[in-house]
């Protein structure tokens, strides 16, 4: 019987040092309940490099109290087993803090819930643990998929993820292009036909809470019209009332496969389920394993929108799956902006879990610019699952280098993204909205 | 950056062979409810072979209707690849079969709550996906643990597990041994006093169900004595009615840690909960994720003892920790008749898991015979958490082929365990009890 020394191998698997590359990424004028997207958008994007000169990476948010809480982790790693992806969770809280100034703070775009130290601290995590999982892979040769028990199906579906939009941003800053605006159905039809054409996506999702819900019953009735019998989603992100939830439900049940965060808190999204059949999905009212017991109990939810930035990880992520499992809630995936090691490290697990019921949302389409060498293709609305080692990607160092320099050259408004104040760029006047907008 | 190339890992690590060996192993005279264990036990050991020479081992129950489901199930793997433990569960679906004849029979022992059929199949993927396991980690040069996340802890606690018993198997069969019989108070304080000085158990757990309620009230009153401020537990098999559950738990609140299956079914075990405060442990009420949702809900249990035989191996052990942990609900571990490969398996899940919040049961100690070169030691009543490449055991052929021979040579008595046919042979007047019998 063969078998690989246990020390050497545990010495090559060492982690040597962790590299944090803080940018700033082109993102559209996209608009959403609380304003609109920043041109430029913070990530982080995490190396850690092992003992036999492996380098794997991961991708988190890259706002700085999430920068604040890297710092401490990064330092942290050196040392430890790049395997030990269970340890990360209990060193993040012994070295990371509890910083109190962020308990009750909003958070990034104000479009997750209620932020929380926990929730910070595990999106920092998920980041680590996706680059440890791709060193891990690197060295032994095997995909991150691999690594989480195996795929079980080749490829994986992604939605168009279609926003009203500006054509460009206020102040003519940010990167032009060619999108044009949408501000009414009929545009965003036209957005919606460029990304089935282009991507191939069958299923269409659209980010609402932006215009009076009856606009936005119009745009969805558009898009049943134009594409009949596909998919459709709206997802207001908690800006409606139950009456507004309830009456929109009424109006689209026919042509929704679910409702997204039409209410927020468990409270409201319980109340709206009780009154209509369309299933309501969510990435605010459960984001965290605190939260689902409530949830599910009290059936406020019928499809969990999961996502590893969230959650801590693609184990955890996997272990999300299991719990929706277990009580007959679906599963898929939310997105935000992110490059393509979060959508690599998406495809991986995605791969792994049995009860992945619907297309994953992809933000990635918007993303025009990356650190990888190579971008991600969608085909036929699809992404191949990499039988590469790690997440299958490679970063592109010059591109990393001058993202880096236009975050150190940012004179701070951008470092960390506040959709209002995007907004209030255009529309000085603007203030986020309290909830139930409608 | 260094990387393995993936063609060739993939190539090597590639299942070539499976081998099965069912065996006999000698199992003294314990009582439980349904009677008296066998004088020897069937055990099904698996061994799954890798292109790169890699040989790992599993083991599993090894009743006939196991090696039926086990067969196939080792036919179809060679050719795969040996991380591929998600896709263990398809195909077991796809090559298995669903024998409808074991649908409505009862489990090994009758101890395990409704037998079916996926009950059945589970239990042969958890051998196989150890084996797997400890293949891909020999392979690899890790330890099952960094499989599986990485321990989280270096050392697993277990507890004593007392049975009332004969000092011989009836007609003289068997191996002989010298405990003597423990069948009062008395000899069950003598049985701890043993387990404690020889292994170091701090915990005690009685299998009851075997004598009248007062009886066994008695003898944990005795231990209680014996050992003041240890954590007891009694666990009757689900053999009492909802007021002798009831009035047990009011006369032993003081002392038990946790009451274990007192009652039969999520009905009667919920009615128990709501009316003590004295925690409700199960490993026959919940044995799979279909029953979970309506017991956690319910409140019926308060700690699953999870056993990866039942839940389909290591991985889905951690999913139930996940899914326990999610609700609030303890997590322990059950033992059943088993060998060091099974005892290995535990103690690597065990070490990934974050919250194993009791000792767990260990049934090894009265498992004179083992197809391992080095037997477990436990020691203050621990087991260290192995760091060596897969399990950290290795097979000795000699005497797997010994208790192998065994199996070939019995006349067919003792190859499907049945408690019941073994009591018989020392009252032939034994029936298996009615539930609930007091």
């Amino acid at each position: 019987m063969k078998t690989v020394d246990a020390t050497d191998r545990s010495a090559a698997l060492t982690v040597t040092e962790v590299r944090l590359t803080p940018i700033l990424i082109a993102d559209p004028p996209l608009l959403n309940t609380q304003g609109v997207h920043q041109p430029y958008t913070p990530r982080l994007i995490i190396e850690v490099v092992t003992a036999d000169g492996t380098t794997g990476v991961g991708e988190t948010y890259g706002d700085t109290r999430y920068l604040d809480l890297a710092a401490p982790l990064a330092k942290a790693l050196p040392g430890r087993p790049v395997s030990d992806l269970n340890g990360l969770f209990t060193l993040a809280e012994q070295v990371c803090g509890d910083p109190a100034e962020v308990s009750d703070s909003v958070d990034v775009g104000g479009l997750r819930g209620v932020q929380t130290a926990d929730k910070l601290r595990l999106s920092v995590i998920s980041g680590f643990e996706v680059a440890c999982l791709d060193a891990l892979g690197k060295a032994l040769g095997l995909p991150v998929h691999a690594l989480l028990g195996g795929k079980v199906r080749d490829h994986i579906d992604y939605s168009a993820y279609l926003f009203y939009r500006l054509a460009a941003h206020p102040q003519g800053q940010g990167e032009p292009d060619d999108w044009g605006a949408a501000l009414d159905p009929e545009g965003v039809v036209a957005q919606a036909r460029r990304f089935a054409e282009t991507y191939g996506f069958g299923s269409f999702k659209l980010k609402g809470g932006v215009f009076p819900p009856e606009e936005e019953i119009a745009a969805v009735r558009a898009l049943a019209e134009a594409f009949p019998g596909r998919p459709l989603r709206l997802d207001p992100n908690g800006a409606w009332s139950v009456p507004t939830s309830l009456h929109v439900a009424r109006e689209l049940a026919d042509v929704l496969e679910y409702l997204e965060d039409p209410a927020s808190s468990t409270d409201r999204m319980a109340e709206v389920a009780a009154g209509t059949e369309v299933p309501l999905a969510t990435n605010m009212c459960v984001t965290t394993f605190p939260e689902i017991q409530e949830a599910f109990t009290r059936g406020a939810v019928q499809v969990v929108l999961s996502d590893h930035h969230y959650w801590g990880g693609l184990r955890n992520t996997q272990q999300l799956a299991a719990v929706c499992r277990t009580f007959g809630v679906g599963l898929s995936m939310h997105s935000n902006t992110h490059l393509g090691i979060s959508l690599a490290a998406m495809t991986h697990v995605a791969a792994t879990v049995p009860n992945l019921d619907y297309a994953c949302d992809s933000h990635y389409p918007w993303q025009t610019e990356d650190v990888i060498t190579e971008r991600h293709v969608f085909e036929g609305g699809r992404l191949a699952v990499s039988d590469r080692p790690g997440l299958g990607v490679e970063l592109d160092r010059e591109v990393l280098a001058a993202l880096h320099r236009r975050w150190l050259e940012d004179d701070g408004t951008m470092r960390d993204r506040d959709d209002a104040a995007a907004m209030r760029k255009a529309d000085p006047r603007w203030q986020t909205p309290s909830v139930p907008r409608w």
